[in-house]
C-alpha cells in the first residue's frame, strides 16, 4: 500500500478538534515507488495549525494550491474547491470507481431535480385545492395533517386530478430512462478510455485461469499450463504464476514480519529511553503466554535472533510450496494487451467448465484462496449463500427473537451470576430491561455488512471488489424489502409473506394502501439522514476517535502511526445500499407525496458536495475495477423504478381510478429499457473490448515488472529460485 | 451444388420399378471441383440392372464394393451393409450432422431397450396378476381390455405395487440421464475432431460481422472493416467481404442462367430434330406472355443475342453493386484458426451491439439478405416470430375452422357457380361434405413445416441450418403439445387452455386421468409410424413418381435431368420433431403402459438402419454445421423426461398414492441435470474451442482460395474489378 500513510482531513466546524492531531504528510513527489522507501525525514508537518491537508493531492504529485493562489483559510473553502474539481481531477486522485459514484450521484440528482421542478408546481396545487370532505384514508385516521393536505391521499377517488398523477408517473419514468441511459453511455466511455490508456497496467496484460484440469503425471502444473497456453498462442504468451497453497508460507511470513515490527519498536523504545538516560534500558519481555509468564529476553537480541531463523525457514517453504502446492488455478501473461483480452473472454477447452478464463483483476485485491475453487464448487456455494440471504432476509426477526427471549434479565440473572450487583441497580435494570431486545437489533444490523461480505468472499468469487459489489447487492436487498417494504406494510417481510400467501399478487395492493400513512415518517428520514448522516461523514468524528485511542495505547514507532492513520475506502457495500433505499423511498413517494422530492434531491446533491471532498482529500480506494459497480446500481436503479410503477398501479387502484390502465404500459417499458441496456453495454464490463485494448501503449511493457507485481508478498519475488521464475 | 446430380437410390421390394430409371452415375473420382465441369461422356450406367447404386460413396471418391466382395445381389444385402458401416463412414460420406443424427437414435433405442429390459418383466406380470374388481378408469369405460390388464391402471389404488412403479420412474429418468451424458460427450468429442481436422476448412478462417455502424463521411464500408480489424489484428488479419445489396445483379444474373439454359435446351431439341430430318427444325417461340402471343423468333439466336446482351449488363451492376449498395454487414478473413475463433467470440466494441461478430457458416448455407438485418431488428423480429407461433401452436384451429365454416357444399356452390355440375354428383357430394374440414386440416399441417421455416428465417438468423434448427424447435412444441397433449386430454391447447385457466396447476392432473384411456391409440400410432413411415421412406416412391412426372414432361436436357434428380438432405426441421414425438409419448407411457416400450425401441432401432442406408446411398446433406443440432435435441429429450417425470407426478395422485412426493426429487434432478450439461458442454456448440483451433493444418492455407469461396455466385470472382478483390 503506497499509500498508507495518506492523512485523512477533518474539516469545517470539527478545526478546533482536528487541530490536535499532527499532521504529517509527505511533500516529496517522487511518485509512487519512492514513497514507500522514504524515511522518517520526508514527513512534515503542513498546514497542520488549519487542518486543512490534500495529502492525496500532494501524494499523487499534484500542487493543492495550484490555482488558487488567494487561497482564503475559509472553513467552507472546501466547497469551492469541491465544485470547482472536475471529473478528470477525481479520476486521476481516485481512480475510475469514485467517479462513477459520481455519475450516480448526480444521476440521482437530475432525476429528482427534473421531476420536481415539474411536479412541485403542477400536483402540489391540485392536491391541495381538492374540496373534499374527510376521507377516511388507508391507515385508518380519519383526518389529515398538513402534509397530507399536499399529497395524493387528499385527491378524489375517480376524480380527474388523478390524470396530472398518472402523467407524473410518466414523467418521472421519462425522466429516470433518459438520465439513466446518459449515464450508462457515459460510465462506459469512461471506461473505455480508462482501459485504452497508454500507461502500462500489470492486470491488462494477465487473464486469469481457473478449473486447470488434472494433468497426466510427470507433469507439473506449471509446465501443463505453459504448454497449453503456448500451444494456443505460440507468439503472445509470455509466463504464468502457478496458484499455490500458500498457508504454511503465510505463518511463517507474518511471523517474520511480526519480529521485524517488534524489533522496530524495541529499538525506538531503547531510543527513546536513552534520551532520559545516555546509557539507556534495553527494553525486554517474557516468552510465555501473552508476555506474562516464562523467562526474560532482551527483546532486540531475542527478535534480531528469530528473523535469522525465520529467513531461510521461510525460503525452505516457499521453495516446497512452489513445487509441491500447485493448485488448479493459475495467472497467465501476454505480452499485448490485444490477445489477453482476447484469450479472458474465449472459451478454451472444449469442455467449458476447464480452462476457465477471466480478466484478471488489480494484483492488490486478489482473493488468494478463492482462486483454486472449482467450477461447480463455485456454483453449489454460490446457490448455498443465495439460499442464506434468503433466509436472512425473509427471517432475519427470529434469531434475533429468540436471542431476546433467552437475554431477558432473569435469564442474564441466573446465566451470568456475577452481572447480579449490576444488574440490581434499578436504573440499569429499566434501561436494560426496555432495551436488551432493541440491542440484539442493532449488532445485528451492525454486523450485516460484515457478515454479507463474508459471504459473499464464501461463494468463491476472485476479487475483492466483486465481493463487494455481490455485497452490495445482497445488502440492497435486505435494506429495500425490510426497511422500506416492511416499514410501510407494518412488520418484517417475513408477516407480509404470511398475508401474500394467501392472496397472492396482494404484495403491491397493500403497499398501495399502506405508503400515504407513512409519507411524513420516510419524509423525515430523508431529512435526517442527510442532517446528521453527513454531518458525521465530513467531521469523521469516530475515525479520528479511534485513531487518538490507537495512537495513546497501541502505536510506538512511525509505522504503528502510519497504520492507524491508513485512510479507508468509500465502503461501497454498505453507501450504495443506503443511497439506493432513499433514493427507493424518495421515487416511490415521488408521485403520491411529491414534497419528498427536494429531500431527495438535497440528500443527493449535498451528498455529492460532501463526498467530492471526502474522494479528493481523504478516502484512498483500496482498488480498481474501472467502473464495474456502474451496471450493478443501474440495475438496482431500475428495480426501484419498477418497484415505484407496480406501487403507483396498485395506489391507482386504491383511488378507484378507472383509467389505471393508462399506466400499466411503464413497467413493460422499464424491462424493455433494462434489456436493451443489459445488450448494449453490459458486456463491455464483464470484459475488455479489443477495439479498446488495441490503442497504443506509451512504451513496450517491460513484463518481468508486469509479472513480479502479481507474485504475493508471502512468495517475494527476490526469494524465488530463478529457474521458476523464467521457466 | 457439386453433388447435383447424385442419384437417388431405390432398393427392396420396389426394385422391379426401379429398373425403368436410366441411372447415370459419375465415375471419375476427380473430386468436388472437377464435377461441374465434367461433361455428358463422364456419365454411364452401373448396375441400373439391379437399382443399387451408391452414389453418394462413389461421389466421394470411395470403392463402395471394397470389402465386400463376395457381395449378393440379395435385396437385403443393405441391412448387412448398414450394420457394417462405422460411424467414421458416416462422418466421410455425409457428415457429422448425419453422425450426429445416429447419436441421437441409438441413443433414444438405449434409452428404451435398457428400460425394457428391467421393466417389462418386473411390471407387467405385478400388474396383470393384481387382483381387482371392475374399476372404472378414468375414461368413464367399466371394463379393461386385454391390454389395459398389462398397464399401470389394473394396480390398486394406494396398493404396495405402486412403488415397484415408482421405481420404475427412477430407473427410466436414470437410465436417460446416463445416456444422454454419455452421448454429449460423444458429440462434443465428435465436434471437437471435426472442428480440428487438419483439412483447411474456409469457415474456420472467417468471422461473420454484423451491425457495423455508420462511418464517417469519405470512407468506403470496406475501408472502414478494414482499417478496423487492421488495428485490432495487425498480423493475422487477411481482407474482407462486405455485404452488398444484390436484389439487381441477381435478377439479372438469373435472367442470364435462365438464357444460358433455354439455349442449351433449343440446341438438344434441334440436334434431336436433326434424327428425323437431316436439317433439322430450328426451334421457334413466341416472345410474348407464357409463349402465347407476341413475335415468333428463332429461340437459340434470341437467346444467345439476348446472351450477349446481358452479359455486360451484369458486370455494369456488379460493379455499382460492390460500390454503392454496401450493407452494415461482412465477412472478415484471417490467416490463422485460431484468431478466428477468438474474434468469434470476443466482444470488439465497447457499444455491444455493434460490431458483432459470429463464426462465418459455410458459404453455401449463408443466407445473405438477413446478415444486413441490425442487432435490435433481429430482437424485434425475434419476438414478433415467437408471438406468431405462439398464436399458432394454440389456437390453430380457428383459422381452420373458419375455412371450414366458409368452405362448406352450399357456399362452394354460390361462389364458384362453374362448380355445380360436379357437386350434383350424389358421391362426390358426400365424400366432399364429409372431408372438407379434414382437407383444410391437412392442407394446414403440409403447409406449417414450410411456414415455420419462412418464420425462423424471418428472425434474421444468418444460416440454414440454424434457421432449420429454429423451424424444429417450433415445430417440436407444435407436435407434442397439440398432437400428444390436444390427442390425451381430447381438444386442441386452445380447449385445454380454458379448463386450465379455471384452475391452474391442472394440466398435469388432466393430462395425468386421461393417459391410460389413451394407452391403446399411441401403442398403435407408434407401430404404424414404423410399419407404414419407413416402408415409405425406405421405397422412396413419391420422389420417384415426381421424379418420372418431371422427366416425362419437363426434363429436356442432361442439366434438366440433373435437377430433377437432385438428392435432399435428410430434412431435420420435420423428421426431429416427429422423432421426439415418438419419444415423447412412448417415455410418458413408459411406466403407465410399459408394453410400449418394445415399439419404441423397434421404431428407432429400426430407423437407425433404415437412415443408415438412406444417408449412406441417397441423402446429400445441404450443409455442415459440425453437430450444433444436438444441444437442441439434448434439451428436447430432457423437455419430454421433464413432462413425464411431471405427468407421473399427476398420475400417482389420481392412483391415490400416499408416497407421491418420493418421485418429486425427479423433477428436479433433470433441471440440475440439464444445467450442468448446458454450463459443460453448450458454450462449445455455440462457437470453437480455442484448443481445437489451434491444432495444426496439413497445409499452409491459400487465402485467396478461402476468400474466393465465399462470393456469392452472382457476384462471380472472375468478373469482379481486380482492385476491389485485392485492397
Amino acid at each position: 500500500m503506497p499509500l498508507s500513510f495518506a492523512t485523512r482531513r477533518t474539516c469545517g466546524w470539527i478545526e478546533s478538534f482536528a487541530l490536535e492531531i499532527p499532521f504529517k504528510v509527505l511533500a516529496s513527489t517522487g511518485g509512487e515507488r519512492d514513497l514507500t522507501t522514504t524515511n522518517q525525514e520526508d514527513f512534515y508537518v503542513i498546514d497542520s495549525c488549519l487542518g486543512f491537508d490534500y495529502s492525496v493531492m500532494i501524494l499523487k504529485g499534484l500542487d493543492p494550491w495550484e490555482g488558487s493562489s488567494s487561497r482564503t483559510r475559509n472553513p467552507f473553502a472546501w466547497i469551492r474547491e469541491a465544485f470547482s474539481s472536475t471529473e478528470k481531477d477525481v479520476i486521476n486522485l481516485s481512480g475510475l470507481d469514485s467517479a462513477v459514484y459520481f455519475v450516480f450521484l448526480s444521476t440521482v440528482f437530475g432525476i429528482f431535480l427534473l421531476s420536481g421542478i415539474i411536479m412541485l408546481p403542477a400536483l402540489l396545487p391540485l392536491a391541495s385545492t381538492e374540496k373534499i370532505k374527510r376521507v377516511v384514508d388507508s391507515t385508518g385516521k380519519n383526518a389529515f395533517n398538513d402534509l397530507d393536505k399536499l399529497s395524493m391521499a387528499h385527491m378524489k377517488e375517480n376524480g380527474p386530478r388523478l390524470f396530472a398523477s398518472a402523467a407524473a408517473c410518466y414523467w418521472v419514468s421519462l425522466v429516470t430512462y433518459y438520465f439513466l441511459w446518459k449515464a450508462y453511455k457515459h460510465v462506459s466511455d469512461l471506461r473505455a478510455e480508462a482501459l485504452m490508456s497508454p500507461e502500462i497496467k500489470a492486470e491488462q496484460f494477465a487473464v486469469l485461469v481457473r478449473d486447470i484440469p488434472s494433468s497426466s503425471e510427470g507433469y507439473s502444473k506449471k509446465e501443463q499450463v505453459d504448454s497449453y497456453f503456448r500451444a494456443i498462442y505460440p507468439e503472445a504468451y509470455y509466463k504464468s504464476i502457478v496458484v499455490t497453497e500458500n498457508k504454511a508460507v503465510i505463518k511463517i511470513y507474518k511471523e517474520l514480519e511480526d519480529c521485524k515490527k517488534k524489533v522496530a519498536r524495541a529499538e525506538i523504545i531503547y531510543g527513546n529511553s536513552k534520551e532520559v538516560n545516555p546509557e539507556g534500558v534495553r527494553p525486554t519481555h517474557k516468552t510465555g503466554l501473552l508476555g506474562l509468564i516464562g523467562k526474560k529476553v532482551d527483546s532486540i537480541e531475542y527478535y534480531n535472533k528469530k528473523i535469522t531463523e525465520l529467513t531461510p525457514k521461510l525460503e525452505a517453504a516457499q521453495k516446497v510450496t512452489l513445487k509441491d502446492k500447485q493448485q488448479g488455478s493459475a495467472l497467465v501473461f501476454f505480452t499485448n494487451r490485444v490477445t489477453a483480452a482476447a484469450a479472458a473472454q474465449s472459451a478454451h477447452s472444449p469442455i467449458i467448465d476447464t480452462w476457465t478464463t477471466i480478466n484478471a483483476p488489480e494484483p492488490r485485491q486478489l482473493l488468494w484462496t478463492n482462486l483454486p475453487k472449482t467450477f461447480y464448487e463455485r456454483e453449489v456455494r454460490q446457490y448455498v449463500v443465495y439460499f442464506i440471504v434468503f433466509l436472512t432476509i425473509c427471517f432475519y426477526m427470529i434469531p434475533i427473537g429468540l436471542i431476546s427471549a433467552f437475554t431477558t434479565l432473569p435469564n442474564l440473572r441466573k446465566m451470568l451470576p456475577f452481572l447480579k450487583p449490576i444488574l440490581d441497580i434499578t436504573s440499569v435494570r429499566t434501561v436494560l430491561g426496555a432495551y436488551l431486545p432493541q440491542i440484539a437489533l442493532i449488532v445485528f444490523l451492525a454486523l450485516l455488512p460484515k457478515f454479507l461480505l463474508f459471504l459473499s468472499k464464501a461463494e468463491g468469487i476472485p476479487s475483492q471488489s466483486h465481493a463487494e459489489r455481490a455485497a452490495s447487492g445482497k445488502y440492497f436487498y435486505f435494506v429495500v424489502l425490510n426497511v422500506f417494504i416492511g416499514v410501510t406494510i407494518g412488520g418484517t417481510l417475513f408477516d407480509s409473506f404470511k398475508d401474500i400467501q394467501e392472496k397472492p399478487k396482494s404484495i403491491f395492493e397493500k403497499l398501495a394502501t399502506s405508503l400515504p400513512g407513512n409519507a411524513t415518517f420516510f419524509l423525515t428520514f430523508v431529512a435526517l439522514k442527510f442532517f446528521v448522516g453527513y454531518g458525521l461523514e465530513l467531521s469523521r468524528i469516530v475515525p479520528l476517535i479511534i485513531f487518538h485511542l490507537k495512537r495513546k495505547y497501541l502505536c510506538k514507532t512511525e509505522g504503528d502511526v502510519k497504520e492507524a492513520w491508513l485512510p479507508s475506502d468509500l465502503g461501497y457495500a454498505t453507501k450504495i445500499p443506503n443511497d439506493m433505499l432513499i433514493f427507493t423511498v424518495t421515487l416511490c413517494y415521488s408521485v403520491i407525496a411529491p414534497l419528498i422530492l427536494p429531500f431527495g434531491a438535497v440528500y443527493f446533491g449535498l451528498g455529492w458536495l460532501v463526498f467530492r471532498n471526502q474522494v479528493l482529500n481523504v478516502y484512498v480506494p483500496k482498488y480498481e475495477s474501472y467502473g464495474k459497480m456502474w451496471p450493478h446500481m443501474h440495475k438496482r436503479i431500475l428495480a426501484s423504478l419498477l418497484l415505484f410503477q407496480a406501487t403507483m398501479v396498485g395506489y391507482f387502484g386504491v383511488k378507484k381510478f378507472h383509467f389505471t390502465p393508462i399506466i400499466i404500459p411503464l413497467p413493460i417499458v422499464t424491462i424493455i429499457f433494462s434489456i436493451v441496456c443489459n445488450k448494449k453495454f453490459y458486456r463491455f464490463f464483464q470484459c475488455t473490448a479489443l477495439e479498446v485494448a488495441s490503442h497504443e501503449l506509451k512504451e513496450t511493457p517491460n513484463m518481468e515488472i508486469v509479472y513480479n507485481s502479481f507474485i504475493p508478498p508471502c512468495m517475494n519475488a527476490d526469494k524465488v529460485p530463478e529457474e521458476q521464475l523464467n521457466v
